[in-house]
């Protein structure tokens, strides 16, 4: 139990990661292909086994363009510089952290995505992206392995007027044995990030089916819903208020998962993690109602102080 | 049986056009709105009942900035003009045809997405998208109605070497009663569209959830994938060979849809529908294929000529 758990604490560590380091690098090698985010058919962004990506945008016309990577754009981003056909080129100054990040173009002042990748929620807009390829890549690869299913919900939240919107994650076996229950993970993005991103940017999915496919962990349920209430502004989180989340999470999500899908719908089976701000909402969650989850899991979210866990007969410490 | 196959029809047909019209209409009204599908939090595009939408793109330092609309950009779109702020503004000459439109800008002879707006999978690329409110929008609205889900399948294909996607709409119901089993309609999406147009763009859950609330259907299941196997580069439909596709639907995917779900798993309980390219797909392949589907579907796709259906006993006409 505790190594599996280990595993996928790992597993999301790697690939939540969207963190930035350049490092002088003397050769660039010009061995270039694109990026496993591109739009089909795109060419560009390009990315090489050092870590470097190239870009071309075509804007004949412009003034200046410029990559912004990172969150809020990094010590003035990679800018391009035109090209003779009138296409406009560049490649960073250094290597990247391996894996996902976002960025945009700063086009003649004006903040647009990269026609040539696709797009992913992450600073509280739809981004483009690119990928570093990971020394692990394997990991979280599409293999020919079973695979498990995504699905979208939209589940009934009185305390918030609406129906929201959750994604789950059901392994290969579910299917199959009409019988058996699984325990279930509630897994929480990063600040600016949605719903979308454990799936999408994080391959939740396909980690999780190789990982089975491997036999290194035991299925379960993966539930990744929005981690806010706020749905248009989203706050500075110093104010952020955790009680209207807890409640949708708590006493909506929880229990139409449990009326809709074969869950193991008790304490010990249940546990919840989350990214950055997710880790944040886990940790205050997770102390605030230890009734309700066995297994806690913060991934660049703070710690738990062992003072923290008030009853440690309840929780599993890993 | 009849009635609920028109009403689908209809729903279809209205959802998922994609033409623009446009008319002298000589004042504009100033109740703009913005439109349904913008980001969170971002005003514009905005929308005003009469069907005229107003842009404002950010790029103070751009030379032109052009609003293309439609598949293939129309008579030279909307050109936007520089406001006092530095922001670029303009409004449709007429109005737009009411429901979806996919649309990009063309900044400084680039093309470019409008970071308003979400994007939706069209033209073959990530393409911007606004809703010009339909008289029936009601109809694929999101109400407090038990909602069904929308899953992501990756399905084994053989044929074409590679773990395939699709989309698989269950009705509310199918959680709660284990034992029913459904129908299956095969949807498939138009040319330059995916799998993700139905649910994305179609809103085909919504409108299921709404019409199985309101007592007007009988629930189903609904399977979209992508309806081509060329992946890349999509060439000239004339020389398109539906034979790969045809043997990913009726050898890989409906075997795993009946093997994974509660399906009706057999001729009489088999649809298939599909929009433009995905209609002339079903005419091919449920003509070639009598013994698979019994309800058939064309919308934009072309017609069925009486002779085309060779045994008119295994098919229901509508």
């Amino acid at each position: 139990m505790k190594y599996r758990q280990l595993i996928v604490l790992s597993v999301m560590l790697i690939t939540g990661g969207t963190c930035l380091a350049q490092k002088e690098q003397p050769t660039i090698t010009e061995d270039f292909k694109p990026s496993t985010k591109n739009q089909p058919g795109q060419e560009y962004p390009r990315v090489n086994p050092q870590g470097y990506a190239r870009f071309r945008i075509i804007a004949p016309e412009a003034k200046s363009v410029v990559v912004s990577l990172g969150l809020g754009g990094t010590r003035g981003g990679t800018p391009l510089s035109k090209a003779e056909d009138g296409s406009w080129m560049g490649t960073t100054a250094g290597p990247l952290e391996e894996g996902f990040h976002y960025y945009h173009l700063t086009i003649d002042g004006g903040v647009f995505n990269d026609p040539g990748t696709l797009n992913f929620y992450g600073s509280t807009r739809w981004e483009s992206g690119i990928e570093i390829p990971a020394h692990d890549q394997d990991f979280y690869a599409l293999k020919n392995v079973p695979n498990g299913k995504v699905q979208q919900i939209l589940f009934p939240s009185p305390s918030t007027n609406t129906s929201r919107r959750a994604f789950v994650y059901t392994p290969p076996s579910y299917e199959k044995d009409k019988k058996k229950r699984y325990p279930v993970l509630y897994l929480q993005h990063g600040w600016g990030e949605d719903e979308t991103a454990w799936s999408n940017q994080g391959h939740a999915n396909l980690i999780m089916d190789n990982l089975i496919a491997d036999g290194k962990i035991k299925p379960f349920i993966i539930v990744m819903t929005y981690g806010m209430t706020n749905d248009v502004k989203m706050g500075g989180l110093r104010n952020f208020d955790i009680k209207p989340f807890q409640t949708v999470l708590i006493d909506e999500l929880i229990p139409y998962i449990d009326a809709n899908f074969r869950t193991l719908a008790d304490q010990p089976h249940r546990a919840m993690a989350g990214l950055s701000m997710g880790g944040m909402e886990t940790k205050t969650i997770t102390l605030a109602r230890p009734d309700i989850f066995s297994h806690y899991g913060l991934l660049s979210g703070g710690t738990y102080a062992p003072e923290d866990i008030k009853d440690k007969s309840k929780v599993n410490l890993i």
